[in-house]
């Protein structure tokens, strides 16, 4: 059986391996306090080239964004997203838990627009009522999107330039951060989420870690004095904090990172080309890791005897939108299987 | 001036007044314990025709949402709402705040369809992923709604169908009940209310009382058992407890609750007439209290000289919508100077 | 019966309900934006003598409590309060369900002690570890406190010095404040109050008004800039907040609160020197309304055939705390008749 | 440098980490629906000898605390723990933060007395008023006690039967429960917290692995029914949730669990032994990893030239409390040196 079920299927890198292994005796301060730790944090802020960043490390995704949400936000704030949103559809109403509303603008292909943003926010603080809402704090986009696209240099300096004449906060969710810098046509860089973002955060749990999220806050926001408290306060301080330091920074060391995210999107290209061979037009331009398509029950059906993946949304009637995820860990032999089945 | 802003500008009842002065200096016990306040519960509980009712007091409409929803759900469980429903709007994210989601569905003139809920929450549990969801544990609807609309009996009984179906609690605001229940062409009783639905409230504050909700538990839930406590915890629990049951006590003596109700939809009917003799057709067909027109600017210009009302909505460039609301308090003189002004 | 059970037993003072009834037909627009709410703002802005205060008003002392104590707090932090104070014993965990610790010093008759609250800030900062615990963002103190004792002008001096010291809030619950204002040998002004703490209430509810506390907040903190969105969010905003204006226009024009509540202290004074002639020693040296009494269980029983008043904790086997509270609505002769049944 | 400072200093045992290479490239479906995790679970199970046991699995200690509390209580609850339980004092008032109040009790070198929760419990539901307080809703106790002290059977059937007397949930936090079960002198064993608690939990982070604790639900509780949601919403949900299975399979194999352990224990017994020879009589009597002694600031200074621990409260004058922790990582030769040292 051969798995396009998500990018999180396999244990880690070998190289992340190795270096646990080697560094697996040592004995260091927990909590972050130790010297991998503070290596990862230096090759990610000299990465993003913002001496201004201040980095974190947290264990998943719906955790970093529940932490992270919680510190940008006053207790009276909601966040702004996409209706397809991460944080309003998958994470069991973690950032409500928070206290905070999910305030959903319309999509398109998991994409929020400049201009809803900015006439939503136009119309909310038009309203003399909006003393009796909940107040948008800050922007919640994600990129790559859940639906594998990718906002462009010109669209995301469009959305901050909105948040910042609105003074609310625009936080990036990058769980597949990688695999979105890498993609062909991408031109956005890692310098400019720093710089066009109050926070983002750098995926690893689905790009060759064993777990972990690399958070990076370029404002010098008082939010953040005491970050760490919180994270422990939201049960999300790793004791052995280390692991996360010994992972990004064999991650960030030598451009690990995006080889190893080069790889997955390389093969879900092959992928995507190979559908459209056999005449199946992807269902969205999906430029990364992720590929959705239509397909015919009875073409899944008869890939599903050597693959595994994922429906999107209900099976239909006589066809069904299904998703295949490759990952640092995909093999080209793989999608020639897949590909030989269609 | 005369006013159509709101049914909470003017104070209480003069009965109402009457009876706060005639029981003022006596001394009672507090919270709620008082006599007054027990034979107000046995009024309402008689008036409900339900033995296994329990009835509360609290003392304002958003409080009563927060605390009653709060205590349906459980933590990790949202709440199914209409997308305009007064918890998803205007009630600057008190649920929320409670770590709740609201769950909104589409809304027609305030109203959810009972077959939206179905199909909603039969998707909802058909999605394999759905332990990662908030999950929905009850349907607020309101009753009349935020646009004045009332739900047939039918129409409630669908509804109270299907949360029964899917053992989800049926909770209904009612804010303005009263209004509701005596509207031309409603068919909805308190003992329909009392039956078909778990938890409901009937609407003081905007009813002639000076504040006050009472909220009439039907069914015998454990979750109920330490009320008490948990209005308390939400800061919701009136000192002296017997303001309170003397309001109520005295709007369900001899059917107070129902004159003064009755006060303000006729006038709110002769009010619409009125527009509808000069031409102008209601926005929405509200039976009750609350009256929406598409007004050209000019008229609206003319009657804020002598009358206050308010938008619904931004001011349009040509016409705007406007609403008007009767209150008891308003008087038939009012309406015929807000009328020969149109 | 005669009652000494609490101090909120009776309902308003008849100037109150004189000036309720002078104004109830009067159509204001809500939520506290009328002119009688902004006089009452005007008049008690004035009483403190603090042009930077900001007053608001709520309906309830735990309500108040709760709102406040989660404006002045960071989500991560917690107050710090005697171990008696009413926040730690006596609100069903409202301040916890807002998310905060509170944080509990030793109590001396209800009071804490500036030096208590230096050496606890000390050596929390000092502990290396502080960043896991809950950090301590405010001190709430009561005045009058639960025990009836008031903290002297050097006292508060004192605590509001290490409060500044540490940059905390300084927070005084003032649910009976005017009973303390007006003590014999007090030396604490409402003007003392506006310089020396961020916050405080003067209580209503307990004092002669139907209901409401009003909030003087003497700083010009950011953290209320929105304090109306987070008092909604809360529950506590009162719809016809004109009542409470009202109400506290008339406690505040002519000093009426303050002879209100002297006439509570000079009945709690007979009554205690009452007891004492009769040789019975104040259990606490409680110079304003509260009155407490260790007395043989057969004095209490013979009492209790007249009068209602509380225990303070567990019956004993032969004598058991007792308490007396005098109000605005005591009379003389109520006192009287207590004492002849000594 | 040799390092006694906590018991997450290394990373994981050998077998652990090989384990972790083996099938470090499989594909398995997440968030612990794997086969991995199923087998862990299993083997707990039966370690546990208790059928209705369910096994989850977390990923740090206070994130379990917080997770299986916010699980156990409603909302207006509050859990009992000794007043130096770790949930009252090192984990940033995250339970607080999830609504919940820390009732401290008493404590003697870290754990609490049944007696003493009878007796809170007794007065508790005694006063009339209780409803007005945050009822107590579960005992929290830690085994080993943040002070490596241990409840013998006997003191763990009382706690158990007061619990149940009051129908409260008792929940053993055991993030060193191995370096407990293993002592001289325990007679606690895994099948006895099976049956005396209604939750516990295994701790892995401090036992050898990299992270990780298994928490075991032991009654048949509907409120353990939507718990994956709850992790997940907690942020909780491991998104390669078989990392945990691989790891706890391979603890509880083939008693690697109580070997690693016992390892721990016994140099921290030979430690304990070599200070007593030189005079230093333990300040507690911890008969597992942790040893506290209060030593000479000369010797500890001496000590800290070629050791790492903790002062155990502030640095006094002349002498101190410090503590030394060994761990399933701590080596002989690190004992015999710091003895040396002594």
């Amino acid at each position: 059986m051969i798995h396009f079920d998500s990018d999180y299927m396999a244990g880690a890198l070998p190289e992340i391996m190795q270096r646990l292994i080697d560094t697996n005796l040592e004995e260091t301060s927990g909590y972050g306090t130790d010297e991998y730790t503070r290596r990862a944090k230096e090759l990610i802020k000299s990465a993003c080239g913002n001496d201004n960043s201040q980095v974190y490390f947290l264990v998943g995704g719906t955790q970093t964004n529940k932490t992270v949400i919680d510190t940008l936000l006053e207790r009276y704030e909601g966040v702004v997203a996409a209706d397809t949103g991460h944080i309003n559809v998958h994470e069991s109403g973690a950032i409500e838990n928070s206290g905070h509303k999910v305030i959903a603008l319309p999509s398109y292909e998991g994409k929020v627009k400049a201009e809803d943003v900015d006439s939503y926010l136009t119309s909310f603080f038009a309203d003399e009522t909006y003393a009796h809402m909940n107040i948008p704090g800050a922007l919640y986009i994600s990129f790559p999107t859940e639906y594998g696209t990718l906002y462009s240099k010109e669209e995301l300096s469009a959305i901050s330039k909105v948040c910042r004449k609105w003074d609310k906060a625009l936080y990036v969710d990058g769980a597949r951060l990688g695999y979105g810098l890498v993609a062909e046509g991408n031109d956005v860089t890692l310098k400019d989420l720093s710089t066009l973002t109050d926070v983002f955060y750098i995926g690893g749990t689905k790009q060759g870690a064993l777990f972990g999220e690399a958070v990076v806050v370029n404002s010098e926001s008082k939010r953040f004095a005491n970050f760490t408290t919180i994270i422990k306060m939201h049960g999300a301080l790793l004791a052995k904090g280390r692991l996360l330091g010994v992972q990004f920074e064999t991650l960030f060391a030598d451009g690990l990172y995006t080889r190893a995210a080069k790889n997955a999107v390389e093969l879900a290209m092959k992928l995507q080309s190979g559908f459209i061979d056999k005449g199946y037009q992807p269902a969205i331009a999906s430029p990364t890791n992720q590929q959705f398509f239509k397909l015919p029950n009875e073409v899944i059906d008869r890939l599903s005897k050597i693959a595994t993946f994922e429906y999107w949304g209900p099976r239909g009637e006589n066809e069904s939108m299904v998703r295949f995820v490759c990952s640092w860990a995909t093999t080209a032999g793989a999608v020639e299987k897949l590909l030989a089945a269609l």
